[in-house]
């Protein structure tokens, strides 16, 4: 059976937050073609919005301890200011959009992250993505516009990483779908060489990944990312593309992840 | 052809922002039986939200002057903080919650309130409500949270009274639904004497209305109220009521709204 095809669009803050990449972002992704739904970040709004009113950000490891008073800013954040705003503006591109947190539809479900060496606070770790629920929206021709907060069904939400509830997302529409997940990216994708944009690396599977790891191509922060992708691709997922915001218009660019057996 | 019916509740902020009447509306929304629609609103806390901001409240009639800054508070108060609140909280009882403003699934759409005397700035005035999509969810069994924002279609969100939305709202599913409109109140219903919570007027239809007006018994704040639930009701929707909302449980209670052809 050919399952209809799904774009999965995962979108940073730092775009989202900028008038002149937003408009670009939004304007692209209105023309992507078929069933669709994005998942934004926003957290440099949120760490202004949190100093104007006086509370601190404190971040380990690139992640927000989310206390009771960050949860607020998160949520009037991401499940407010920039979700409602991409939305309308969303809307008024002749997009159907329905922006949702975890909790809406209860379509993420997670649980707070048990503390260990470090208390996160109110940061939510994915347990289930209901597949069911959301590609029934999707197949009426809603597109879902996900803020990175879900909930952990006994009434507290939940900030969540934005490239997790993406990827989580993805799979648990992949036995709907024929899902395609794209991460806009800073760089125009996956490096050979990190100081030459004209060195993507057009595709990458398995064992390319293990191959670049051990060459050492790719390491820090683009190691999580490859390996969140591939897990993606183990679970169901068609394939991943990590590609510069601005080429959201021409999605055969960029890196793509993939299943060996595709190559 | 018997109609299914649906119970639209609108709950002022003052109730939403207070933990034991939270709780206690919650548990009373969420026993009602049947399909059902929340409307909020969130003035206070907007109001404390913009203070810790800096940025001064100015209201004229009791309507919030909405300039960009005042925008971006509501956006994020109303859209994000309360709505998602309700809708996890909703989603721990068991309520298949999904909040939204009118720029959601373009549910509401509005048109900026032209500058006569007073420039309110980002507020809208219900034009449309789509009352075709609204239904289809609800009758998939989901269950509204509407925050009192709308959109004009143009890219821009814009504060809408939140009475008005829920009337709007019910006129629009009227066609849909048997629609009864309940408006939590902070006194038990319309008082007779307004000093005696046991007085409330039981039924009120357009006749009645005008001999209390003329009587001076409903006045001030109460005959907008009145004229936009007789409105509502000369618009198709069945029933209107003015309780208190610790009464959600027991919607015999209150100020019943009706037609000349009901009493």
């Amino acid at each position: 059976m050919t399952k209809d095809k799904l774009t999965i669009v995962k979108v940073g803050g730092k775009i989202v937050e900028e008038e002149e990449s937003l408009r670009q972002l939004l304007a692209d992704f209105a023309s992507i073609e078929g069933f669709k739904l994005l998942v934004h970040g926003g957290g440099r709004s949120a760490t202004k919005v949190a100093a104007d009113l006086g509370i601190e950000t404190k971040m380990v490891d690139g992640r927000r301890i989310t206390d009771d008073d960050m949860l607020k800013v998160v949520t009037m954040v991401y499940g407010g200011l920039v979700n409602k705003s991409v939305v309308a503006r969303l809307q008024s591109l002749g997009v159907d959009a329905l922006g949702m947190t975890g909790a809406d539809m209860n379509i993420i479900l997670s649980r707070k992250r048990p503390v260990k060496s470090v208390d996160y606070g109110w940061v939510g770790d994915v347990e289930r993505v209901n597949g069911e629920a959301l590609s029934a929206l999707i197949r009426s021709g809603v597109v879902p516009v996900i803020a990175p907060l879900t909930h952990d069904g006994e009434g507290h939400l939940l900030n969540t990483n934005a490239d997790t509830m993406a990827g989580s997302t993805a799979r648990g529409l992949a036995p709907y779908f024929d899902v395609r997940l794209v991460f806009c990216f800073e760089k125009p994708g996956v490096l050979r060489d990190e100081n030459d944009d004209d060195s993507v690396i057009a595709r990458i599977d398995r064992a390319a990944f293990g191959q670049l790891k051990n060459e050492g191509i790719v390491s820090g922060g683009m190691l999580p990312k490859l390996e969140n992708a591939l897990d993606a691709i183990d679970s169901g997922v068609s394939e991943v593309i990590i590609t510069k915001a601005s080429s959201l218009g021409n999605l055969d660019a960029g890196t793509h992840i993939v299943d060996n057996k595709m190559i």
